[in-house]
C-alpha cells in the first residue's frame, strides 16, 4: 500500500515535469519565419514530447530539498535534457548505433535526413549552454557558472563522449571488458549525467561541495543501476513498452552488466544498488521520498 | 613600405597565437591510458597544428586594447577556436560537406571514422564551454557568464548552426537566395563567430555593452569581406595554398556573393568592407594596429 502511494506520487511527479519541460522547450524553441526553421522543428520534435526525463526529475527533486525555486530548478533541468537528447540524436546516426525508433517514433535522421540530425543535435548542444549562461534568470553569476562547468565536465570527454568512446571501441575492436572496466565505461556514459542532475540540484540548493557527498553517492548508486536495469530492459524487455529497438547486445556480442553477472545476478546488485541509495538518503524526511521512489523506479521501468 | 612593415607584424602576430594555441590545446587534451585515448587523439588531430586562427588572434587583439592578460585572452580565443574546430568537423562528414580536406591534411573522418569525427566534434563542443566555465582562472563569475552566453548564441540556433541550416536548405531544395539574405545568412554562418570574437575581447576588457559598438561594427564588416573572399577564394584560389577544396560553389550551382555580383564587384565591395571596418577603429592609435592589419589580410589571404 506504501509502495503504491509512492508509486502515484512518482507517476504525478514524472508527469508534471513531463509536461513543464515540454513547455519550456517549446517556449525557447519558436520557429522563426526563414528557411533556418527546418533546424529549429527538427530540434522541436526530438526535444519536445518523449522521454521519462529522469534528468530534470532528478534536478527539481534534489534542489526542492534546498528551497529552490521551481524554475530555476526546470531550466536547470532543460538544460541537461538539452544535452541528453543530442546525444541520443547522435547515437542514433547510421554511423553510429544507427537506430530507426526513439520513444516510439522515427528517429530524427529518419524524419528529415543525416545532416539535419548532426546540426539540431549541435543546436540543441548549444541550447544547453546558453539556457545556463542566460543572464535573465535569478541565478547569480557564479551559481551559473558552477553549473555550466558541472555540465559540461559530465558531458565532455571526462564524461559522457569518454565513455561512449570507450563503448565504440568495444564493439569496433572486439576488446572485451571486465566489470571493473564496464563499470567505469558505465559511469562515464550515462552515470556522469545522471550525477550531474544531482549535483546541480545541490548547486542550486547553495550547497557546499563538501555537503553534497551523501548526494554524490546516491547519484553514483542509482546510475549504475539504471545501466543494469537497461541491459536487463535489452534481454527481457517488451518492444512495445520500450519504444526502441532491443536485443542489440546479443546480436552485436556486447559485453554488459548482464552477460558478465547474469541476469539473476544483475537483477540482484540493482536491487542493491537501489537499496544503497535509499540509505544515502538517511538524513531527509519525507521531503526526499520523490528521490526514493525514482530509485526504485529505475530498476523497475519498462522502457 | 608601411604596407610591408604592418604585414611583417601581423604575420609575427598570428606565429605567436598559432603556436600558442596549440600549446593551450595540448595541456587541455592529454592522452589518457584507457580506450577513450582514441577521442583524444582525434581532438588532437583537428585542433592542433592547422588553421589560421583568425579567431583566437581577434579575441587576443581586442582584448590588448585593454589591458587584459594574455592568459585570459588566449583561453577565450582557444574556447572560440574549439567551436569553429568542432563545426569544420562536422561540415567535412559525407552527409554534410563530405570533404577529405581540411588544412592540407586528410579530414577527421578519413584518417578515423565517422562516428568518431561527430563524438570528437561533440566533445570540442563541450570543451569550449568547459576552459571558459573554469572556475581555476582568475575571470570573475560575470564575466565569465557574459563570455558563455556570446559563445553560446554566436554558435547555436541563432546564429552559426542557423546560418548552415539556411545554407543546407538552399543546396538541397535549390532555392534562390537575393544578395539580402545571402548576406543574412554568412551573418549567421561566419560573421556570428568572428563578432563573438571580437565581443569577447571587449568583455574581457570589462567594456559595457553600449561602449562596444565600434568594434560590433568593425567585426561585422570583417566577417561579410571575409566571407566575400571565400567566395572568391574558392572561384580563383590554389588548391595547394588553400589546403583544402575549391570550385565547389559552380559544380554545385551554389548562390554566392560572386554568383550574384560577379568576381570584380564582389571584390570592390569586399575592399570597400575592409576600409570601413579599419575606419570603426579611429579612435584608437597604433594599439590596433594589427586589428587593422588583419581586416586587409582577410581580403588578401590565400587559405
Amino acid at each position: 500500500m506504501l509502495a503504491e502511494t509512492q508509486g502515484n506520487v512518482l507517476s504525478d511527479a514524472i508527469r508534471n515535469v513531463q509536461s513543464e519541460i515540454d513547455s519550456l522547450f517549446d517556449a525557447l524553441l519558436p520557429v522563426p519565419d526563414d528557411t533556418s526553421a527546418r533546424l529549429i522543428e527538427a530540434m522541436r520534435y526530438a526535444a519536445i514530447g518523449g522521454g521519462k526525463r529522469v534528468r530534470p526529475l532528478l534536478v527539481c527533486s534534489t534542489a526542492s530539498l534546498f528551497g529552490v525555486s521551481r524554475d530555476a530548478a526546470l531550466r536547470a533541468g532543460a538544460a541537461i535534457e538539452a544535452i541528453h537528447v543530442y546525444s541520443l540524436i547522435h547515437d542514433d546516426l547510421p554511423c553510429m548505433d544507427n537506430d530507426d525508433l526513439r520513444h516510439g517514433k522515427p528517429t530524427l535522421h529518419k524524419v528529415y535526413d543525416e545532416a539535419t540530425a548532426v546540426l539540431a543535435g549541435d543546436a540543441l548542444h548549444a541550447l544547453a549552454f546558453e539556457i545556463l549562461a542566460d543572464d535573465a534568470t535569478s541565478e547569480d553569476p557564479f551559481t551559473r557558472s558552477e553549473l555550466i562547468l558541472t555540465l559540461g565536465k559530465a558531458s565532455g570527454m571526462h564524461g559522457m563522449a569518454g565513455g561512449q568512446m570507450m563503448d565504440m571501441v568495444a564493439d569496433e575492436e572486439g576488446v572485451e571488458y571486465d566489470l571493473h572496466t564496464i563499470t567505469r565505461l558505465q559511469q562515464l556514459k550515462t552515470g556522469a549525467l545522471l550525477a550531474a542532475s544531482v549535483e546541480m540540484g545541490a548547486i542550486l540548493g547553495k550547497v557546499a561541495p563538501q555537503g553534497r557527498a551523501h548526494l554524490r553517492a546516491y547519484a553514483r548508486d542509482i546510475g549504475l543501476a539504471f545501466q543494469i536495469a537497461d541491459d536487463l530492459l535489452d534481454v527481457e524487455g517488451d518492444i512495445e513498452k520500450a519504444g526502441k529497438a532491443l536485443r542489440k547486445d546479443e546480436s552485436q556480442g556486447k559485453q554488459t552488466f548482464v552477460t558478465l553477472m547474469g541476469a539473476e545476478k544483475a537483477r540482484e546488485q540493482a536491487r542493491a544498488l537501489v537499496d544503497q541509495a535509499v540509505l544515502r538518503l538517511a538524513s531527509y524526511g519525507s521531503e526526499a521520498d520523490i528521490l526514493r521512489a525514482l530509485a526504485r523506479f529505475i530498476v523497475e521501468r519498462e522502457s
